[in-house]
């Protein structure tokens, strides 16, 4: 049986990486709470450290290696801002990040891996590619393997996303947030698990890329085949642990589909002025198709992330 | 002589619109910070109500009229935020808001006029029709003429960024704003002069659309011809009670190029998260063209709104 991470394990990550990280603020917009009759805490993770709560995650993985194996280093294959994040934390530490990144990864993620100093190989964009990639690389360096979410260190890291935003905003009834490998939900579960009596936590999917939903009613993991979705950071599968956690502590995941993650994406550009990347976007495409029911409610929404090509926001939008 | 506004005024005019605007945040970016070794605090109006600082100054305009002059309603010709802003403040005080809109206004700030229950009358997008067409809304509607600039109750209102800026920031070196009809820059250079011993006002200006550097420069108003410029909300020429103000109190007008402003709107955008109109990247586009030294200085620098047609980012930053 998989052991979950504790309790004092979060704490300890929340304290770990506290000097290195943004403590993001939680925004409010009083247009969509009238619309919905219900109040609405958004946990910018987009104002954080490159851009994505994957900064967490990564810190906490990077400073809990033992020194021996953290001198050769980190790896992993990612298609953004895990890779960024990876980067970042390891330029902290003063040791080298390998990143595998599919060749068709965003321009302005790749160049963001290389301005943190990140060692980029290239790869076919199939997740076969990137593990066989990535393998290579680490036969190669010694490195060890930072796994974008099937990682406890980074799942913990995540977890305290959650923890912040349930120590600002006291007695909330929901949290959504987005799932795509599952590290941020998963973390987000144990949170609300771990530190709140009442908070229900659920999954948000693009219909697109739906495995987890899919898993989830199952009870086992069933990849996915081929996904489509704007939501970029959403592609990935949902992985090992963070199911196994989510089929624990998640109450729900519900799915949207992509004119409704535009819609939201809209939303949030012209009520909330700020930039957030389309995964961000899904659970309020949820409450938007009606998919939560958060009337009345003391909802938070965890924005996982800002990094887009900003080139693509009218299409992102349409 | 014109008399100025008094620091009673403007203490005023806070207290006044306190219940009705937001106490905008202050923000930071590391990567700016380190980019040019200083500190740059970015006081952000587009997390304004309507978006943009104009609120301000509406609600202080429409909430100072006596009540019989207010029940007629208030009336402007402007291009965009301060129709928002005053048919948003005349509907606070429930009285009738008439605008005199240019046809070729955006679709996203017309559309937010209608929604404020805004009257409007469109008219040729030049200041003569405008005018022209305003005067025949007043004659037949008794409605008080609200100027978008040239009015001591906006300017006023105006001036209260600067005082919230002023108040969590202390001991500012310099504060830049964006000058168009000049509400923003002269209500700056109030506060700056009644509240602050030291901090110098920069108003920054794109070269499309310089003048009021060429009134500064001359010493009386010089209106502009065929203004060109991203930056749609300084199309506008200065206005007499601003210019006569800025004339006084601040210490400079710089000018910008297109292509730093789109530059500027590109920084804003990818490092700091959030979404601003052209206008509001005027000042750090003078940072970026070195027209205005902040090494070693704590600069304040006024982000005037974020009404932005989404659809136009791209070539916002090309």
């Amino acid at each position: 049986m998989i052991k979950f991470p504790e309790k004092e394990e979060i704490l300890v990550a929340a304290a770990r990486i506290k000097s290195m990280i943004h403590r993001t603020p939680v925004v409010t917009s009083d247009t969509m709470n009238k619309m919905w009759g219900t109040n609405l805490y958004f946990k910018c993770e987009n104002f954080q450290k490159v851009g994505a709560f994957k900064s967490r995650g990564a810190v906490n993985a990077v400073f809990s290696l033992e020194e021996n194996s953290a001198k050769k280093g980190v790896a992993t294959h990612s298609s953004g801002n895990h890779a960024q994040a990876l980067a970042r934390a390891a330029k902290l530490r003063n040791i080298p990040a390998y990143i595998v990144m599919p060749e068709n990864a965003p321009k302005v993620k790749v160049e963001a891996v290389r301005g943190y100093g990140g060692i980029i190989t290239f790869c076919k964009p199939t997740l076969e590619a990137r593990e066989q990639t990535l393998k290579t690389v680490i036969e190669k360096t010694g490195a060890t393997e930072i796994h974008p979410y099937d990682n406890r260190a980074v799942i913990t890291g995540q977890a305290t996303a959650a923890l912040e935003l349930m120590n600002d905003i006291p007695e909330l009834d929901l949290i959504l947030a987005p799932i795509g490998g599952g590290g941020l939900l998963s973390g987000t579960a144990l949170s609300a698990h771990y530190f709140s009596k009442k908070v229900k936590v659920i999954g948000c999917e693009p219909l697109g890329a739906d495995d987890a939903h899919r898993s989830f009613l199952a009870g086992k993991i069933i990849p996915s085949i081929h996904p489509q979705t704007i939501a970029d950071g959403l592609l990935t599968s949902v992985g090992k642990l963070p199911f196994a956690i989510i089929q624990h502590y998640v109450s729900e995941i519900v799915t949207v589909k992509e004119q409704s993650i535009k819609a939201a994406m809209r939303l949030i550009f012209e009520r909330m002025k700020i930039v957030v990347e389309p995964s961000s976007a899904v659970p309020l495409a949820a409450i938007l198709e009606g998919k939560v029911d958060v009337k009345g409610k003391k909802t938070g929404i965890i924005l996982s992330g800002g990094n887009i090509d900003l080139e693509k926001i009218p299409q992102f939008i349409r």
